[in-house]
């Protein structure tokens, strides 16, 4: 016995699809167009419900601007409800990675939308006489406003989990530098020995950069709060009545909470997604400055006993299937791993950003698919970060503190008193001796005990405020 | 009611799994450790394959060289046997992307490869007194011989379809070269009209190039049939018996069926990825090349009115919420998006091999991800390209011809007879006047007509054998 | 006769410079050690200035704190006003790409000026007894301070030939957007004909979109208005006196015009090159606009008669060697070339970045150099741009016309009234038939002729405010 | 007094250019519409040399063909062979990055040859009546075959010194790796502490991984090899003589000393860049494998006393302007630095490559100046990597010994004995305790002394054939 199924009509003539199918043909000819990655829309929750938004506040100003009768734009209005409220999202099924710049996403959402209206009027499901995808859902509209549009409002959303990611690592960070405040270490150049510093100090710089990081990426967002709807087909408007892009944005800024303005050019608005490659930019931004901090925490931790041994990683996992007790930095690992993937993902949208051509990027959807990995990755990383590494470091005070006495760096805070010749001459017969800084210092007789002693003040040296 | 459970232990403490779960403890903290692409290992089919043929050629191998008992190694292999034939997939559970260097990719298979085997022995799951995942499952490799191995293996699996899907293009391609033979069309150089072709020589020239990726990609795919096998944790072979690395590799070949050598320098062998880094610049090339040809037929299909119009893509889906009528190239525009991912995926791969670290790589998980992603897309992109839109190729020969009768650029057919200074010149009033080359030739009587038609025969101009 | 030299040693031991170098000792061995790319760092004007401009602020600071002496003070202050002046730079000789996190470069500079400074002491060259390198001009400084406050500052002098030469290009498009205001032509999405608009629209929107990058570029130049003047070694400010930061700061801001602020935290600063991958990630936003503007000159320009034909650009060379009249879009294809070059320079300062460790960045050189070069090559891209290319561009307007009135795109306006079913069965009729959209929309009664000329009036379609 | 100067022209009208300037006005135009890097073309000698040769070699295939008389002919090839000799190089003043695919290079070389060839003939320059730089040294030709040909044998010449450069660099690490043979050292893996090997096999390996880059460069120059020379414009082969492709390709061969082969589809060939990307790949192979060994190299060096100190790079210059007697690992440092701008450069040419359109690539000159990039640096970074590092490079032997001896993975040598359970148990007490691993094995009662002492010989541990 066959599933039931209803026949639906394009362009290229009738396919049946399953009778309880919210999606349509529209979106049947996409799946069997698309089976690139096997990742659905559905996948991008943020995105899927931005399109609902875009899509209600449509019926709203079609309704306002008396292009849509109540019941058909109320009967729209609660479909979108639905789905904004998580409903119905697995009958987004279009590959993430297409052709055709957004249209079958935006057809998927027309057809999803159309017949749970439909239903919800009281119909059959497929009855577009009564409600149709193009007509009424999308009616002012073109792919090429309503899709970028939501692209525009998903990104704010799936944004803010890394904002609040960053947020809390550069908690865990600062308070890490709170602890660490009086753990005198050796700072190191080019992996060299270098002068001394505090523990907490190099915690707390990674606290700074992090916010700094963070504050890019919210001055970054604000670029995306600019929307091309009422832009339609190349943003000439063509078929948008007159105050259309007006009230459709009063309606998405309501419903989504976002502060959003209408693109002053719109023809430039829709074949521009220099807000996106901005954005990309900057989350790369983070993401080196993620591996790089990781990276730092793994020279640190290296060890046990033949590495800098400075920091105590918690052990997660075990490290090994046959070295027994060895505690791997696997946490530092996988975040720099998504470092490099955001890196590869900021070439692709810079490759597909170059593609565009004259009035339209048909390459967004790849743009879009690899913004949102890299937003949903690098929270995911920063979050196994702060939670699974950072609130569990400890120090090797001890060891941290012979390390600096034991230091030629130390001649360094000596330079400006005897000067780069003398000083280089205690530092190499230091190292080749093996002797002390302080001992050949006093023998020499250039300082006495209590001048010494004042200068390699291990506070006066990370410059502490006390 | 609880899910009934059993206690496991590891380096770190006892945690509970699910009674029936084939994963155990270390399983477990991976994937609360790694919670980043939602992604399992599972969704790499070739992966888990390669891992359980590697599981099962090492436990043949201690069971020829007397450090496993027939029993044990027969429940290993018979467990290996059914994860092979594609059962038990769903229990390798640990997100693709990971800390660890591949530690939890190993111990995932180690522990469902023992359960399973305890549970052929009559045992219960988790009972590693009678069979162990490391001490059993996991002997005389490491993490760092056997992951790689299995990484090879399933990137030789993997490949294939992207072989089969080229050469499917390329064969479509040059259908197409054959169909197109006599169509003559005018070349283009820099976007501008250049000299007289056919149509046939620009589709075999697609075919012709696709065949030289095909064979560069079957090169470098000989490099990853070089395995480290034996090496254990650094290529020493610390753990692994005399013998061992030659019998093991004998038995995955088999089991295999790869032409597998062992790498001469273990050491070396372990810690690099250049065989990887290799077959991603490959695989770049041939995403390059892709997107390459389908921006040529987006500019050939382009129009049907205001542009160059020359062949028309077969329709696959209706090309526009708001344009009715339109056809868009939907299927080479999803094309080109692979192939910026591929590019993308390049550099992830990249940054994760020069990131590498002395004795080991850690960050060959996303190596593995994005390896794998790339020839899995370029699988299917070149699938749909072929099907969905060379095959209908059609092409407009009328418009075709009558373009190179009014070309300029027949004058360059002329310009060996006539020198460079009297072509210009007449290219030039071809130009501004808006007439015919033939015409300015003839009037300037520089030709007589007889001469001038067998310089401007189309196919002495294609330079067609004929 | 061999060349007159004097001796000067270092930690390695004796070597002997030419007699009148003012380079020494340690620039001789940089020079020896970087023998790379063979252009020195005289090559970058903005950096000897800066390098020079940073000296002479840390010799007033020195002076002003009571550390020099007024005469040293005062010779080292004249010589840097030479080398800001534009003389002495040839003898910075090393290579821009070095290792050692920047110190050959600083050493350079601290004896170049040092050298000078004694011949204006009128001591001779060598005499380091009287003012040294490191001991006077680098007091209270370290190369981890000086050179990267010093990059900063020659960053923003960079940037300012790119920023005015976006702006004369964005004037060169909005010039020829107001020109072309009312050429009507066909818009196109994914290279297919779509709706009418005019060619001002399409060159007003490139002015818009540089306007925007131009913007952009501006902002994060502000990022780098941030210094670590005063950090020394590693942001602990060893070695510099109390209050050196602030003093030096203000010197500095005024000897360069900048507003210049000294960073909060100098550990982080010290360590950080955030704001260099920021801003290279804008020039990368500028290099893809510019690159897929440049596409849409080409093809706009393509044909001449097998092409768009749209626009003419200007001639500016002949096209080809072979190919007589023929004209190339030479000029947008060295501007895509270059973009291509920024995209490329943004990835080696993403690697950089990354290979960051701990207290500093080592790799600061090549991120300097390809900063450089991506500012340096777009500005010229743009100049050569709007003054070779863009200004002259004109258009074949009675050709555009035609393509309008001939489209089928024309359809889309009749959808809001007709619906997209009887749009889409009309579309259809008119491609498979060649008619065209008015005759069959009037054959099938559905609209007067009055009601018809009205919707296709093109100034409506376009929707240009009268 | 101005400069006395000849009238020349072309399509766009006269120009004046300096009497006594080799090239002619398509250089001139070219020089002033390209205005972007400042480096010329002269700066790459084996591009100007594989020109002459090319011009050379067509000149004899249009001698041996009747299509030039022998004196013409002559005076060419006399003026090829003074510039393959290395005259005449800075009459090549065209910018290396330019429009027009390559065009104006090859002008720039054919107005070269002709106006010395007309000096040679006793004619003034200029005199193109007599020998004409299109109709005479660039007959038979295009841009189109000549160009790509000569940077496919130009490609070749550069290549070489970078192959030496590698093996030098294998040399001097194999070197390393049997000095080093049996000094004893703890390998790492994810920078923790793993299993003992030998300083010897860590080096031996950069000598092997090294060599196998080596061979994967030989085999993509053979890809360059193949050259479309007889292609003229498109692949067409409109315009040169029956026989003219073997004939000059047999003539270049031999002047070029290179087995060079005919393209088999010269369509094909005239737009495919594929060689050249794949080359470019192998080259970032290259660089990342060595940015891979300089961060060892760096890591090894660390400290001196809060460091790994495992190997002293030697001193080759000071290594800070503030901190006396530091030693740099400056060299490594450099080397990562080019390997990164050879990663931007892979970019570079993706993008390039990805932006060809039709029957050729425009942006050829861009990919020809970053492979030249490429190469140059890499080989000079190999050469002042093996002459200025590691040639030197020392061992700090007794210290590695001690951390052997002292490590916790020594345990893993006893895992096969005493399995995973209480290996771990021993691994975790040792950490805890500090104490050693074989203490507490005997302590235990696990093994006896002499049992002990067999497994722990070092040279057991590392595997070394003895």
């Amino acid at each position: 016995m066959s599933q039931p199924t209803r026949t639906e009509h394009d362009l290229i003539g009738d396919r049946d699809v399953p009778a309880d199918a919210y999606w349509g043909v529209h979106t049947l000819r996409a799946v069997e167009n698309f089976p690139i990655t096997g990742q659905r829309l559905s996948s991008n929750p943020h995105l899927v419900r931005a399109l609902a938004m875009v899509k209600q506040a449509a019926a709203r100003a079609n309704r306002d601007l008396g292009l849509l009768d109540a019941e058909r734009a109320g009967a729209i209005d609660a479909a979108c409800a639905e789905i904004i409220g998580g409903a119905l999202h697995e009958a987004f099924v279009v590959d993430v990675v297409q052709g055709g710049a957004g249209t079958s996403t935006n057809m998927n959402a027309n057809e999803v939308i159309a017949n749970r209206a439909l239903e919800l009027l009281g119909c059959a499901k497929g009855d577009y006489a009564r409600l149709h995808p193009n007509d009424h859902v999308n009616l002012s509209q073109s792919t090429n406003d309503a899709y970028p549009t939501a692209v525009n409002v998903a990104t704010v959303f799936a944004a803010r989990p890394l904002l609040d990611a960053l947020e809390d690592l550069e908690a865990a960070f600062a308070a890490k530098g709170e602890e660490f405040r009086t753990v005198v270490k050796m700072g190191r150049t080019q992996l060299q020995d270098a002068v001394p510093m505090t523990l907490g100090q190099e915690f707390r710089g990674y606290a700074v950069t992090l916010r700094e990081d963070h504050d890019r990426l919210e001055e970054s967002l604000r670029l995306v709060h600019e929307i091309n709807l009422g832009a339609t087909a190349i943003g000439t408007a063509l078929n948008a009545p007159v105050g259309y892009a007006e009230v459709a944005r009063r309606h998405l800024a309501e419903i989504s909470g976002l502060e959003l303005t209408t693109s002053p050019d719109l023809i430039e608005a829709t074949q521009d997604v220099g807000a996106f490659v901005h954005l990309s930019g900057v989350l790369k931004r983070v993401a080196l400055k993620l591996s790089k901090i990781c990276n730092d925490l793994r020279l640190l931790s290296s060890g046990p006993r033949a590495g800098f041994n400075e920091i105590n990683l918690p052990a997660v996992q075990s490290g090994s299937s046959i070295m027994p007790g060895k505690v791997n930095p696997v946490i530092p690992e996988v975040v720099s791993q998504v470092a490099f993937e955001v890196v590869g993902n900021d070439v692709t949208i810079s490759m597909a950003a170059e593609g565009g051509q004259l009035q339209l990027n048909a390459f967004e959807p790849v743009i879009v698919h690899s913004l949102s990995k890299s937003m949903a990755h690098l929270a995911a990383a920063c979050t196994t970060l702060s939670t699974r590494c950072v609130a569990g470091i400890t120090a090797n005070a001890d060891e941290l503190r012979r390390t600096v006495e034991n230091s030629i760096g130390l001649v360094t805070a000596l330079n400006p008193v005897l000067g780069y010749a003398e000083s280089t001459s205690i530092a190499l017969e230091a190292l080749h001796s093996g002797r002390g800084v302080a001992d050949l210092v006093l023998e020499r007789g250039l300082l006495t005990p209590e001048q010494l002693a004042e200068m390699l003040r291990p506070e006066r040296l990370a410059n502490l405020s006390d």
